[in-house]
């Protein structure tokens, strides 16, 4: 698990005084590029050596907003590694907060730049059963 | 089933080319709102009356990828009406075309100005249930 | 003078009620858009052929501010067509109303793929000078 | 003068494999609020005191894109400090590269809650004058 933290801007929020619900997946996306990033590689490395990662499916589900100039945390595992696809989950508090203020995840294919499905890249699937803590990829490859 | 149409800007697009995935629910939204002003209503004007909508879940399945100055479609349908809740469902494609390029849902509570959850107000309900066309907001409530 | 319209949707709302400063530059964008398109082009094809136009300045003046469900009227022109860049104006109004909500310019360099300064090309230039109406474009390029 | 760092996402991006226009002035937005919060305020307190800061001018010079995963260094100052407005320069580099990629400035009105102009809070302009390092405030008022 990766922990990302990250600013609310004045942009994210609407007119409720709360982010707006799409922002989250940019919240997402900025924690799942700072997983890869603690993990020993970079997504932009990835896809310079042609794997890409579109994303397939998105949920999130919101308990409590997040406001204007909240500093957020967001813990980030990658909880499903398959040959050709990974899944993401994702959990967002106020730094030093207990609650959860939502919950999500996204799939994601492997694709190459030409957008045929292949395998996901063997240094990447290594960094990611590398992963230092309680990583859930290992559970999940084991069963 | 209500469709809306929008043309996507550039500011839309990422790297990849195409839609980034989190500006599809920005895509919902606009389609949910011109859902409720086309069946007789505007978000805008429940809210005035005190009556807010959050998403409390949002799910999108992308299946193929909409680009820049695309002329989308967006297919919306009231799925779901209960006391204080009601689920969107959206369905993409291009103008003219066959091929559903992604599909999602939002549910969203109904609540106050304060948050407290509260019924869906009956000028809402009533439009939901007699708005035109197969509406399966019928069967929901028949069930 | 070419006019798009659109809809403010709750996403390009900010806390203060009104619509974030920066999403009126992905309104801008829109337009110039619909104003290529109007006059007999579209970007994307100038695309295709080579031409791209990246925005090298950028200016807007806030004078009132949209809301969430407006539907906004933005006025584009060009105003200036030099050899490698050219200037686009734009004016956004509420629809059926007087009061200029804000005013904002956008100059574009023309450049290769690669990101050379290129001309303009024919194609769109002669698009430019002949676009209907009281063209600005006529006049600087007179002078 | 005061520097934010923040790191470009996927979703910052356009087709054309650089930050989307309109992006920058969401990056001016962080920096002028981390800028208050390095000098001893933050923004939303002014805010909750009854003072907010809406941009009536925006301006942004683009000389060199920014990419996906730049780490990126924003030096933000307050430039001119008048009454009841203020305004903001922006400058922007990738970390530990020298190369100004874009120069911006936002002017500022100061208003009351109604959207009254009212003098900047005497909190925040003592605190702008008070600003470490070479200011260029003070030298505007000394003018």
């Amino acid at each position: 698990m990766v922990e990302a933290r990250l600013r609310v801007i004045y942009g994210d929020t609407d007119q409720m005084g709360v982010v707006y619900y799409a922002n989250y997946f940019r919240y997402f996306e900025f924690a799942r590029s700072e997983y890869l990033r603690a993990i020993g590689g970079t997504y932009r490395d990835f896809e310079r050596e042609g794997a890409f990662l579109p994303v397939v499916e998105a949920v999130c589900r919101y308990r409590a907003p997040a406001r204007y100039d909240d500093l957020l945390v967001i813990r980030t595992d990658v909880t499903k590694l398959r040959r050709a696809s990974l899944t993401f989950e994702y959990e967002l508090v106020r730094e030093r907060e207990e609650r959860v203020l939502c919950t999500g995840s996204t799939m994601h294919a492997c694709v190459s730049r030409s957008g045929q499905a292949i395998r996901i890249p063997e240094a990447l699937s290594r960094l990611l059963k590398n992963a230092p803590g309680p990583s859930r990829v290992g559970r999940e490859l084991d069963e």
